[in-house]
């Protein structure tokens, strides 16, 4: 069967080969179904860590999307919890667009009616919120992670385990991990070891939505 | 890898085997990682067709997802658009119960914000209209149309692609097909073949769900 071409789009500027094509390289272990072209946007070596960079960096995701379009994509993938540029990029391809942040929601909503969301910036994804409405009980940062690599100290761990006990406590059954970077280290697994919750991975999300051929 | 049992119930009384095993026979072909029993409700040899008709069906269909819980199933799945009982039967398990609607919707929802369903029924699924939200566009039934066997003469396949281009002329870029029988004679696959836009079989989309290891 023909292979989907995905144009994969890094938000963060790159070129240290491990980080620009760790999301790929996690999508093709799994769906060998997908070939996949990654790029990443120019001039943000930080990425998005607030309403400033987002916005600058959404011009630079819709050039690098119609670029896919035009030289080889069946679908763009925005690989980013907060689906920057998500809907300025569907308005203009005739492609499809998925966000890495609205596939995780919807693929936790098709589960359970009870969802927390963990996440490691200040505010959740906006488009997480959103599609989860009434099904969300509550988003929890873990204590002293601000960044991805946080979560592979002891104290990391400790703190984000801590913090999915808080989201079941309060009733949630399913947890989306509403950052890229639990995906690259495998936090999915990590929870689902010690505890009877169902997790979704952000990135495996996208890649199953990705491999069906709806089009 | 270890499978995914899946305990499926269908909320029609049958003992004809191609209408009991149409479900379990298409999630087969595409998910080899599911092991699925099927059961069907009983005393119900139309189905459910309307409020009274549903208000029967939901505690025999919690009924069945109880014995699968205790017997057998990783995962409960109801397949029928309508997700009946769905929120019932999560409120009693322990273990994930999946909708078809409600899978059909937010796999939509994970791909488009200009979404349309085709149905056969009077009304849509509410829980497909409650998940799209203001991402549904319109909700459409094929004229003459009432059952899935009418989709099959040449006057039904007429008809709904007809709605289909009724659909796109609104907006809608993916359809959601809010009906199992859609699935039974591969409806999304005719669509696809004339018209430009993404469908999504609602009891593949189910499958695609259940075959990702999330608990």
């Amino acid at each position: 069967m023909k292979k989907t071409k995905v144009g994969l789009i890094r938000v963060l500027t790159t070129d240290d080969k491990d980080i620009l094509y760790a999301h790929e390289k996690k999508l093709m272990k799994y769906f060998s179904n997908l070939q996949i072209t990654t790029r990443c946007i120019p001039n943000q070596p930080e990425g998005i860590y607030d309403e400033n960079t987002e916005k600058m960096a959404i011009p630079k995701i819709v050039e690098l999307a119609k670029q896919f379009e035009k030289e080889y994509a069946d679908i763009v993938f925005i690989s980013c919890a907060n689906d920057p540029a998500l809907r300025n990029t569907r308005q203009i391809l005739s492609i499809p667009v998925i966000g890495t942040g609205s596939c995780c929601a919807t693929f936790a909503l098709g589960i359970s009616n009870k969802i927390g969301i963990l996440m490691i910036t200040q505010n959740a994804s906006q488009t997480m919120v959103e599609i989860l409405g009434d099904n969300l009980i509550s988003c929890v940062r873990p204590t002293g992670v601000n960044k991805t690599l946080d979560l592979l100290t002891e104290e990391g761990k400790r703190s984000s385990l801590e913090a999915v006990e808080r989201l079941t406590e309060k009733g949630c059954d399913t947890i989306a991990l509403a950052c890229t970077g639990m995906s690259t280290i495998g936090f999915a697994d990590m929870i689902k070891k010690t505890h009877k919750v169902n997790v979704i991975d952000p990135v495996l999300a996208a890649g199953l939505l990705m491999s069906y051929r709806f089009f």
